[in-house]
């Protein structure tokens, strides 16, 4: 009974606090000069912060209702710029379509610690929208004004190495997303002189980094993850060094989902190791094929296909079934793969290269393959047997795929990509 | 004829490299991925730059004609978003009514140097916008966006002295803009423990200040220029320190016209100053009144006031004339002013008092005194001889006055000058 | 017999490498200008530390008897000093008696990485001193130049914390020699804002802590180790710090033995937390008596004292005894100690606080505590059941020990001192 | 009379302080632990430098008179040692015949600002050894700890350039002592990327340099000084580098003069130069003659040579003689130099190859000849017209000199010139 009581009461406190947030939302958009604003703007994202989740959900949905355009001032203006397309009705049109909340997220951006309470805020919603897809405007207005912010041209790029901080040297730890960092020893051997990582910065957020690269160099391209991610591997000397191969790439905020870093990273990496190791003569990645496995599984490999490719591969689709009796679940441990003969083995390279080469441009193609495609790599070779970890196996009966950064050629295959035509090797050609 | 030949193939050259260049802004907005903006947009600024004067108005002027949004989409949406106003339409409405040299801006922005190649670029908009109003909308674009860009929250407040680097201290000699620098060694002594000078920097702009100000530390509130600039005074010690006085504050760079900074650097530097120095009592600053002269003899010192108010305005007015024998070009002289009777000096006094108690909220009032008063200052005093320089004596008959900042009270002083109300202390309220 | 072929082939090469060392370190000496010292130099360390164990012990001797003054040259510049005591012959006096050693090792300091070499070479030389007392003049030379360049005017006081580069914290763990560090968890709690660890760096090795010492921030004087050091504690808030505890101080450096670093470095570190933090009143120790068993079992414990004091002691000495039935060895266990009866109890302190104030200024006194006293600190506090460790218990039957900094005293305290008389509080007078 | 009250009270007092003083060097040198030491030793020095000029002087008598070693004690060491030179007796000889002063400056040392106060009490004592040569002994003592202090390896090396703090660009006009620099405007120039200048600094005084050198890069070796410094010249590009050319080095600490730093700093920086623009191919200078006229007027130019050298030079110096119509006054001026015959000037050349090459070894060769030969450098070129300011036409009759640093043979160059033996060019040798 005082529980009931003492929750109802927490209830209308924190509708209160609801209420209030909207009218200093209100107030600090309606600020002529920029005096208060900050001062304005720093204590709402305070009490935003201590809103209870669902206040928070409410408070994104008022953005939503509250802090959109007119649509009555929105059609007016549009109808005066189309019958006058001067400067003014389009000062005129702009504001009014122009949502508020905008204006909003600017004000908030101008006060000490802003920026990074939008991100914050950016991630308190991406939680939301997939269940609320009303909130996806909002959503929008978000997106916009943080990739205008985060823009490559204000980020910095840093090298991470045993003489870094401690306190981010945990965060890479913490995000290393594709390879688990097992604890400082193994951190440790990823910053060697053989190994690399970098970092994107922006000065809002100087301690938090945005996205970093791992990168080993190596004498050729390497075809198995296992040895790149030993900890008690011996260190390569400088004249070993080849080949520069990126093996792990990692987001650190999820409130900047959907901001373009990566593809800016890897170049300027690559650009930064090329000035320093002059030696190194090619670029390219040790990925996973994340959706591998779920797509062999889904048995629609041929889909849309001219017919005497949907043969030649409804052949290995077979030849891989027949190899693990009908059950793909056999075949998704280290142990399973390393039997496989050598028919099954040709069968999964080439629904793989399929996979990749073929299925990319489409919109359910694999995220991985995407990117660096997109980002103009090239498809260079795939490799059986390349991750035999309990997620490798599971995810891609084991098969790994080197990306080629060509330096001079990325523009030329972004191009191609765009277009729906995926730029691979010789070996991945023999394949299809 | 030779020469006409010339100049003839130069206007074709260039009318060419035009019509390329302007292929090249429909290119970059249409990549669709990143991977190639960067290089386009770089390319894009250094044949813009290369560009003869002529040819870069215009651009300015495609970039109005041809990047506005189209009418008739714009309708269209806008009627959709009239009819069903949800997440859908608004995105598309957004989309449609956004011009598009905003998103060929932050593509530019995006590119090693953008920030300030476009910064450089509204320079030149600029110098065209008065003679061209159809251009509004352009720079409307820009501002807009560089004010997202420049926003406080990006700005680093950075201490100038005399271990600050030569090239930036050679910039500050040449961007100060109320009282001259004369030379290294008046910098000098503008850098002497009890004189400060602080900068706002941006991380895209690392070795330009955009805007600095100048600060007296002294025993009491100073109410004449010279002994300020004096670059022969002896330093004071710091016990001997009450007061700050802003006497300077400049802009660097004419690109960011409008963008707000100069509120923000003054409140960062009181706070920073009242940090490092608690026994600072008050800020202040000593200020021109660079339009007083010229509204005196413009003859409208009554306009639109009490009848009252009007009668002693007018009576300080012909006291004025009185001592100058009616040609107020016989005061505009230091000799002259020092030298007027107590009469006219209380006149002038009144005169000032009111000039800028009455006159500043309105849209032709005092632009120094519209900066400090929507800041939140308050007007605290006027001094009679405050600058007898060349400059001094011709714009305001050597008036100065003391804008006081009390950091409890900004924002309710601010908030009452929006409402047309100027702060004053009770030695104004006497002159008035 | 190819194996002994071997080893005496070696030896002979080994030979032959000290040869050619010991000449090029006379060639080192004669070099009259610089310019070619310090390629000698450097080629000279790296054939020093290349040179098998047993070869760097004969090496040093040879430094003994080959680059010692020449008795003959000594006693006539003496004689001529005797009878005309003027600048030339003083001159004369010093090139002759100074040990051409000297020279060597200021001539091997100027060559880059010289300093570390030389630290180096003493830490080997060192190992040695002990069973050849014969070295112990050229290591006197060692450590006679290595006082005059690790002064602490060249040293460099860092905080360190969890911002400080991984690899120097490493170090830290490494070298903890106190209270030892359990991985990266551990040390990172011993770096919170309520724990502060400080180091001294000197130029010529900038990577390299010479010295560290670990602060705890606390609202009272501590008694017991244990709570500092729980890497589960949770960290206090800065209006809660009264007192700073300097419960660890490690030496990084073996090859410094001897050179005083300790003692300023906690009176620089005192003097830094007290300008950061004026709400500390008290600096003080919690420091281990680790010869303090040691000198209880070996029933000396009355050696030299007045009767009446003997007698004191002596029952104290024999309650414990009672207490453990005789086998001191049954009271070195956590368990055992925590039984412990107050009558026990009270002769451990009793026991204690002689130890501590009347042995200390003998030459066989307590080194933690003759250190601390000597700088001085005054004899604070007892604190039975402080440090309950396994090292603890055996040491010091889990006796601790605060030592105090009264900034304002210690000189006075440290003339005591060198009087032999002990400055200490009243609880401890209590205890006499 | 009031006034020789006045003076001699002055007297009495500062005899006071003399003797307060030398009282606390005495208890300075006596204090056995370090815990006091840095407190008087700071004391002390500020006691000194308060010390009217007289007093001064008397001090450094005493720290002669009663800071050096016994004479008794010393022989009986001596004697002992003699005996039996074993660790023990040596242990002692050192004792008693180092000068107690040493240990008193190293106590100096190591209080805060020691350093920079022991090269302050350098700087007047070396004002004073002149007139009183018993000062030789307590100057050589200062030399010695101050030469083991600021050895190379603890100098750093710093870029001079336009990003540099104004107070240090300050000092470097202020201490330019070869071509003056007049104003900013002309430093400015001569830090533009085709001049550079380096400086070396010690940890212990971070803002003063030491020692700084400038230096030209060019197409060709330089035969004249003006284009060099010359505000108004237009910077050459990098890709026009192949020679360096050092034509200025300038000491900034008169107290610590005879402390070897510009040879190192020549190599430091050659080698810098060397790794950033590999195109540099030869590294020289242009340096002045300073006591080339002096000596031509002596009148020994053939003092000591071979009959047939002798010859040849009588000649040179009577056509030169001749050229002036026997006053070298008439030849002291750029006008005259400027007009001198092809004779005149074929005898100024063989008379400076002469100066350079044969007299340099001796003691009283040119001071700038001496420095770079037994740094290693070869004499390369003799440069008619090189200098025509009126300083170089007075000292050199305008005569200037390349000296060449080829850093493969500098060690051979330099042990030749120990032996008395100039290494030069061809084109010198053509000269001679």
């Amino acid at each position: 009974m005082l529980d009931e009581l003492r929750s109802a009461a927490r209830k209308v406190g924190s509708e209160r606090s609801l209420r209030g947030l909207l009218i200093d939302c209100k107030r600090l958009l309606s600020e002529r000069g920029e005096a208060n604003s900050a001062g304005i703007a720093h204590d709402l994202v305070a009490r935003f912060s201590a809103l209870p989740d669902e206040q928070q959900g409410t408070f994104f949905e008022r953005l939503s209702s509250d802090f959109s355009p007119d649509p009555k001032a929105v059609l007016k203006s549009a109808q005066a710029y189309a019958e006058a397309p001067n400067a003014h009705n389009l000062a005129l049109l702009t504001q009014t379509t122009e949502p508020p909340r905008q204006e909003l997220l600017r004000r908030i951006n101008r006060s000490p610690g802003g920026t990074s309470s939008i991100v914050a805020m950016r991630r308190a919603l991406l939680a939301r929208v997939a269940k609320k897809p009303e909130l996806q405007a909002v959503e929008a207005d978000f997106l916009h004004l943080l990739s205008s912010w985060f823009n490559p041209g204000f980020l910095q790029l840093q090298r991470v190495d045993w003489n870094s901080p401690a306190q981010l040297l945990e965060q890479i730890i913490q995000h290393e997303a594709v390879h688990q960092i097992d604890g400082w020893d193994d951190l440790r051997r990823r910053l060697q002189p053989d190994r690399r990582c970098f970092a994107f910065f922006h000065p809002q957020l100087p301690h938090e980094p945005l996205i970093f690269v791992e990168v080993a160099l190596l004498p050729e391209m390497p075809g198995q993850i296992a040895p790149l991610i030993d900890k008690a591997s011996k260190p390569l000397l400088p004249s070993q060094f080849k080949v520069a191969a990126f093996y792990s790439i990692s987001n650190c905020q999820p409130g900047l989902k959907g901001v373009s870093l990566g593809n800016f990273l890897i170049k300027r990496v690559a650009e930064e190791l090329k000035r320093e190791l002059p030696q190194l003569k090619t670029f390219c990645t040790l990925s996973p094929l994340p959706g591998f496995a779920r797509w062999v599984r889904a048995d629609s490999v041929c889909e849309g296909l001219p017919k005497a490719r949907a043969q030649t591969l409804t052949e290995a689709h077979q030849a891989l079934l027949a190899a693990c009796g009908g059950d793909f679940d056999k075949i998704t441990t280290a142990a399973a793969l390393r039997t496989l003969n050598a028919d099954a083995s040709a069968a999964l390279l080439r629904l793989g290269a399929h996979y990749l080469a073929c299925h990319s441009p489409t919109r359910s193609g694999d995220p991985v393959a995407r990117f660096h495609l997109d980002n103009g790599a090239r498809l260079e070779r795939l490799n059986a047997l390349g991750d035999l970890s309990v997620k490798g196996a599971k995810q891609s009966f084991g098969l790994m795929v080197n990306y080629l950064y060509d330096l001079q050629k990325i523009e030329a295959h972004h191009e191609k990509f765009v277009q729906g035509e995926v730029a691979h090797s010789r070996a991945v050609s023999a394949l299809l």
